[in-house]
């Protein structure tokens, strides 16, 4: 087999020099198998993070475009970085920018999305055999300003550009051996998935595992791209992400996530709920499971967002939409994610039971055809994941 | 007074977000004052040595596409951060890549010359009352690659601006006081020029006067860009580049360049000459000082560029123009910069007697009608530089 496939390797897999070694030996390996390969590769380990902070240093509040300038370096450097080190191996490749890969986005800065790819440098590099090493997280809008995709952003441009291209595969590497029940440095018995749908897929990384971003499952479902999760720093087997076929897959695993929080909003009124939702829309802001009980708004969103939910929000209530809100940012969302729950809410009532039986509180909670979404405190958030893995997977194999 | 005024902060500059903070309040007391500015940024501090140093711990030869992609991201760092800086204080900022700002040059990577300089968004900025931030060093090619200028890059990014623009002046910021007739650090009664004309002061920056570089001034000078050299770092006079006037300058200054080292390269026959300084041109690899005595070149190159010279000059020995060469990297130039030396030889005479009365042995001499460029040991050149320093400017001035 000689097919196309795009490879994406996370900050992790190239934090140093010597672990761009390492990814350069691998994709050595597979160019010298006669595939062709576009590799996407996100900012070296910390880079991005320690470049925000320096824009903290400079100013109070960094314009978008600015910011979205400054991160994109980050990815410039581990993309020259890996191609040198393959050219050192004698293999030819050649770095493009997401500019030069013609990755064209809306104009939204810091969050952008992914309008069309051109690709043309790409396909060019591809046809000379060269293997096209891609930035990942970024693009350009149609006025030719820098953007950059937000989180998730390198996964979603593999995938983009998988499909784009029509590659016979997707590879994500990272640095776990693929999709489990549950996170395995939380949950000892937790089981590695070979093969999983998109659409569980999808409900899990909404929910907070980390492995793969929502979007990007999103992508790879909508234009049928196959899509693996990949250990870059051991020899394992992996996750297939798969159209769903005839197999049951029941519960999925357990997730939890620190990187929310729970936001909740009264309405003046319930026609006020379309401002919310509009607000979210329009400023690409995320919202996991959303609930609307009596003018009441409950929902996830990223606890970093805090400043910008608090001032948009606030021009709600001058608008007179809101009345008030409140973020919770010790509550956060806890979830079963599976493909066998009835929507008639018994369920959601033999979650909240396991919860309680474990000692975990759980207020806000929200079901839906495959998943089951619950906030918990905080600081039990790891228990909570325990006791629901106990009882839904572990004990539905015994 | 409102005009344009084009400004380039080096590396030393901006090495610190402190720093950056400085240059930010420099420039918003300027646009306070009512003028339209554009301001060219190198990379913060050390950054691009780091990043050269991360190439080499990937690759043993990096291709130079991939150095260049690589050396672009400090300056796009460091543009973002003073763009932040500026709308921190309210001030319209707006920061433009090398590509950006339509810099045009050739496709030689690491060494590019500017070919033209489009400017639109430059020009978009300035009309909405924006300072535009301009990446210094880099470019982009015809054929969409990124390039970066070499040596002298950010200056001569500045100056080119400011021709493009038609700039009322171009100011250098850097973190000495102004040009002086000597290194201060190394003469103790070395002074400061308060205006110098554009020739001397190319002689100057060919022979080591670190503070401008010789691309630069030579564009200055075609261009007649009123050019400045400013102290960033605290308030001083500096020093004006001006179009050659009614007065006299002398002997200007004293200058060595450790830099550079002594290539001697033996030809099979005088029209061999034409192989060598193709070479040079070619690869754009800068000669300075060249003199030719019976089939014999000798001349002082970039002491870094030794690798690259010997792989050429080997393949001139193989195509039979070159019978030997010596790299003699333990020899570097000294030079007396001034216009009032006569060609016959009696100038050099006089420096060469003024070194041996100082003990220090000069071999190699070239006199031309605005300097004096010698030989002498890497060990003895402040003594070298002392001594003629003594002679020529403060006995000048007994």
């Amino acid at each position: 087999m000689s097919g196309l496939i795009v490879q994406k390797y996370g900050g992790t897999s190239v934090a140093q020099p010597e672990r761009i070694q390492r990814v350069a030996d691998r994709i050595a390996d597979r160019y010298g198998r006669g595939h062709s390969l576009v590799v996407v590769v996100s900012a070296m380990g910390h880079t991005t993070d320690e470049l925000i902070e320096l824009a903290h240093q400079v100013s109070k509040r960094p314009p978008q475009r600015e910011m979205d300038m400054l991160l994109t370096a980050g990815e410039r450097i581990s993309m020259a970085l890996l191609s040198m080190a393959l050219s050192d191996r004698g293999i030819p490749a050649v770095s493009f920018t997401g500019s030069q890969s013609g990755i064209i986005t809306d104009g939204t800065h810091r969050r952008a999305r992914i309008r069309r790819i051109l690709g043309d440098r790409v396909r060019e590099a591809l046809s000379k055999k060269q293997v096209a090493i891609v930035a990942g997280f970024q693009g350009v809008s149609e006025t030719k300003e820098i953007t950059t995709l937000g989180r998730g952003g390198s996964d979603t441009t593999a995938v983009a550009l998988a499909a784009a291209l029509k590659a016979d595969a997707c590879e994500i590497y990272t640095d776990v051996d693929g999709v489990f029940s549950a996170d395995p440095r939380v949950v000892s018995g937790a089981k590695q998935w070979r093969r999983l749908p998109h659409d569980l897929m999808v409900e899990l990384a909404t929910r907070g595992a980390g492995v793969l971003h929502p979007r990007s499952v999103e992508l790879a479902k909508q234009f049928n791209v196959p899509l693996w999760v990949i250990n870059s720093l051991r020899q394992a087997d992996g996750t297939e992400i798969v159209m769903r076929g005839m197999e049951e897959f029941a519960v999925t695993g357990v997730t939890s996530d620190s990187a929310k929080a729970c936001l909740e909003v009264q309405l003046t009124r319930a026609t006020a709920l379309s401002a919310l939702w509009d607000l979210a829309t329009r400023h690409q802001l995320a919202v996991v499971a959303p609930q609307f009980v009596s003018g009441r708004v409950s929902c996830f969103v990223e606890r970093d967002c805090e400043g910008e939910w608090r001032s948009h929000l606030q021009k709600l209530v001058t608008d007179g939409f809101v009345s008030s809100y409140e973020f919770r940012s010790d509550w956060v969302p806890v979830s079963v994610v599976g493909d066998r729950f009835s929507q008639d809410g018994s369920a959601l009532q033999s979650v909240i039971e396991a919860l309680a039986s474990a000692g975990v509180e759980a207020t806000t909670g929200n079901a839906s055809s495959l998943a089951i979404t619950l906030a918990v405190p905080r600081s039990r958030a790891d228990e909570a994941v325990q006791a629901l893995h106990r009882i839904f997977i572990e004990g539905s194999e015994a």
